[in-house]
């Protein structure tokens, strides 16, 4: 995948899930968002979203990957400078199954580095009952395809 | 910490640092951004970074437990919708020793559910050079103190 084949206004739905279980749930969030709606089943069964639900950066980690697999392939991409509008939308819970979305919102081509271009996507994750449940814009670098 | 805590205008330079070192960085991406940059140490030194960098979204969890165990603290924080102008601004290398910075831009009550505020914070890692290497605007549900 280069440059040239991201093409505006192609909206894609990516076949391949992910699964998100309880103990890797917890796991990310010991490490990275320690607050007890997602480390403690008892205290968030009596929090505001009635149990468990996934810390919100370990959904995007969710995303990224869903995103690196089967958006990005294995060329192209150069990384990226940043995210806009990011918006946990509903829950992810344990058990839930997420996929992915995605839609070329804008590509130009550098002025400054002539061998890649900018591809503004919004990348969208659904969950089993078809509940989308994170919205993000995700600014990727990609390499033009080579002459 | 209560919503009334969150000034708009303080800034803070958080003393807790976090160090991430290569073994985690690898770890991570292969579970969420299995990219040649970050999961490929010698393909990585020949690459763009001229070296392994982490994924954007280890930076992310990073900022994110400096966050909640500085900032958000024990009580107070209802969860978040959402995260806007998140940017990766210099690369995250192994070894690199990162802290937080915080700025209260915007505190305002919810209309329709008055125990809480919207907080919208400018939260910003630095390295151990003083290099900003991530900044972003997280959006925090934050309860009113109990009367």
């Amino acid at each position: 995948m280069y440059f040239e084949d991201y093409v505006p206004g192609v909206r894609t739905h990516h076949p391949r899930t992910v699964t998100i279980d309880q103990a890797a749930l917890i796991e990310f969030a010991e490490q990275f968002d320690p607050q007890y709606i997602h480390i403690d089943p008892a205290a968030a069964a009596d929090g505001p979203f009635k149990g468990l639900i996934a810390s919100g950066w370990h959904t995007a980690g969710l995303m990224m990957r869903l995103y690196a697999d089967q958006y990005l392939r294995k060329v192209g991409s150069l990384g990226g400078p940043g995210i806009d509008k990011l918006r946990w939308l509903a829950p992810v819970r344990p058990g839930d199954e997420l996929r992915l979305r995605t839609e070329v919102m804008e590509a130009r081509l550098s002025r400054s580095k002539p061998d890649r271009g900018l591809v503004r996507t919004r990348a969208e994750l659904f969950n089993q009952d078809d509940v989308r449940v994170f919205s993000c814009e995700v600014l990727t670098f990609v390499g033009v395809r080579p002459s």
